[in-house]
């Protein structure tokens, strides 16, 4: 039996003009892969029917599952559910269940029930209504020869329930498939991916046809992804595992992680594992490696606090770094970095703590170093290391960086693999 | 003249896998749509030969330019290259001026150039090479009955330094697009699409032919965005300007700013034109709020740091919260907010000050308040005011409702429009 194939479709002027920024694809896809069904294509469109249809056509063409989100709100705008109810020869009739729903949810917020909310209860009498539990727009599901058509609202929030509460569940019912799919990823850090590619060509070459290797540059370092197909799950598993593993054996030295887990998942199980708590002083980072650290759930068994002081005199009276180191070496040097890891540690009364001070654009306020100088510093009270960093790029992608660095750096500290 | 269409194909199977999200498709379509070109289409496809070619075929027919990223890399999962080469009926060179470029990073990095690496500087000898300033691997342009097409590499800052240095202008100079098109988004905070599009009814139904209104639902409110298309620039702008003008008169107590930026800049903006500095005190949100007005360039000027205090023993000995404030009243009240936020403003020496703290999941520690519950305060010394806010979905969503509130708060209060 061949692999389910899926289409995704998104709909909206606001993905064609650059607004929005298409996170929906990429969350269905997660969501797909995992019960074994291919995306083969995504397609974004206006809100435009002559678009529309013409999108439909292609992809009910070429796949199994076409997915659909957006344009399935109360605006004028809003004209994907009308388009669908044509397309698919129905009419469109008040759903009582959704209705009630919907009611209930301008209840709840305490907001008047307009007559322009019963649209939202309207649904094609030719689809399956698919609850959406977090929101008022329905999701709908239509068959045109054994293909299925699923149309979600455009909300993340919203598509993702429909998809967790009723999309996965219909699927991985309809379509058992023969095939399963694999991915295995490693993280490595501090080496570009031609040196890897050198490295581990042998491996690589000796991959069976069923087993992709790709390369996946991020920053600070690339990941590697092995996907294997096969018909056994188990087979499959050892065998992707014992490639993954040559890899992480060959690339010993700048592996981090045999999981793509976000650095912040990484170090939330190292300080967990360790039983260690940690403070942060952010000077450049302006607090994102204290919001990193904080999107981990049970992050608050072990991240104590960030003193973010970006004005140097926060440094002093925060921080109680030396207002003389400030001034004989600059708000940027190893000395203040030592001083704010050290002041962090005290005033958060972690076990451990790490200091980041840097100049990420032109404008910055100190000139003792070239823009894109950062230092950083981590301590355990007993052990202090420091690391001078450079970066190239614009702020927004210096910041990015400068965060990712100072995590692995602390992750570095804490596997004592830090020179 | 009709006006000039693009198509975008991004290419990678980490986009049909949902390990990577398409921000290259956004970022094109603005950068064209500056320049008046119309994206009509967005599709993604994997590292597979055959659907490259097919989206290819497809694309080249349906819009005058073809913009590709992906796969353009040293490694064998990068199939573009090769691709375009045969698809164009070209062979494979080295481009002398490739080559110095790529030497000359390797030695910048001091990484050593490899054989492989000799790879980058080849290029299919039918096109015309755009040079990458910040990256090896070449742009490159290929004409085809007079449709363009043009293919870049899928890192985003390279992508971004080709698009600036070389396809905007080129376009710019090829396609003199007889229409213009001007947007106009206006921010609103507070209430949702339905009750606005009940208030607006009338001005909507006004619209002429050639201006579209799309609601933009976003967290805390809804963008309102105003698109027009004419000939004549200055006159749409006046067309456009003056519709939005009505939305605006009508809409007078829920309008936030008649741009399209984030809140971040639109504190910034605000915090210089007043001259106030700030001062943050943030336990929930981690940093969160602190990143994102750091984000802005320049924020050095008004932002003097954030006490990310996250354990409550931090709360105290940083922010100088009373024990017995805790105590007595919980981390997450009024009471503590406000004494956060008048520790934060002393420490920092700031003149206006807010803090957060809140339960933004189930096992967060504090159990006198439900899930969900933020409280906020916002202070410049002699007044204060405090909001207690209630968010129903998951951390990583009630994080980013939770700053997006806050800073809607700090600017409600620095407008006199906090109750």
């Amino acid at each position: 039996m061949a692999n389910t194939l899926a289409s995704i479709i998104t709909i909206g002027d606001e993905l064609l003009i650059g607004q929005t920024i298409d996170t929906n694809s990429a969350k269905i896809a997660q969501m797909l892969n995992a019960i074994g069904i291919d995306v083969i294509r995504r397609v974004a469109v206006g809100d435009n029917k002559a678009a529309i249809v013409k999108a439909l056509n292609e992809e009910i063409v070429a796949a199994d599952i076409v997915l659909i989100t957006g344009g399935l709100g109360p605006t004028a705008d809003d004209i994907t559910k009308p388009l669908l109810c044509d397309y698919f020869g129905g009419k469109l009739v008040v759903d009582e269940k959704v209705l009630a729903h919907v009611k209930g949810i301008f209840e709840k917020r305490k907001r008047p029930f307009l007559e322009r909310n019963l649209k939202q209860a309207e649904v094609p009498d030719v689809c399956t209504v698919l609850h959406n539990r977090v929101g008022t727009a329905p999701g709908m599901l239509f068959e045109k020869n054994d293909k299925l058509i699923i149309s979600m609202p455009g909300v993340p929030f919203e598509m993702e329930a429909i998809m967790q509460d009723e999309v996965v569940p219909l699927l991985t019912a309809k379509y058992k498939s023969s095939d399963v799919i694999v991915h295995r990823t490693t993280i490595t850090a501090g080496e570009g991916e031609s040196f890897i590619a050198e490295q581990i060509q042998d491996i690589e070459n000796s991959l069976p046809a069923h087993i992709g290797l790709a390369y996946l540059p991020s920053l600070g370092g690339v990941k590697l992804r092995l996907t294997g197909k096969a018909h056994d799950l188990a087979l499959l598993t050892t065998e992707v595992e014992g490639f993954q593993q040559q890899l992480a054996t060959r690339l010993e030295k700048i592996v981090i992680a045999l999981e793509d887990k976000p650095m912040e998942v990484l170090l939330g199980e190292l300080f967990t594992a360790k039983g260690v708590s940690v403070a942060l002083a952010e000077s450049c980072t302006g607090g994102y490696i204290g919001h990193l650290l904080t999107q981990v759930s049970g992050s608050s068994d072990y991240f104590k606090g960030s003193a973010v002081c970006y004005a140097n005199e926060a440094k002093e009276s925060v921080l109680g770094v030396n207002s003389n180191t400030i001034g004989e070496y600059g708000a940027v040097s190893e000395q203040t970095v030592i001083e704010m890891a050290l002041g962090a540690k005290r005033i958060m009364n972690s076990n451990i703590a790490f200091a980041i001070s840097g100049v990420l654009s032109a404008g910055g306020e100190d000139y003792r170093v070239p823009v894109g100088t950062v230092w950083t510093a981590v301590t355990d009270g007993e052990n202090t290391k420091t690391k001078e960093l450079r970066f190239y790029h614009d702020r927004i992608r210096n910041k990015e960086s400068a965060a990712q660095m100072g995590m692995l750096m602390i992750w570095r500290f804490l596997n004592n693999k830090l020179k």
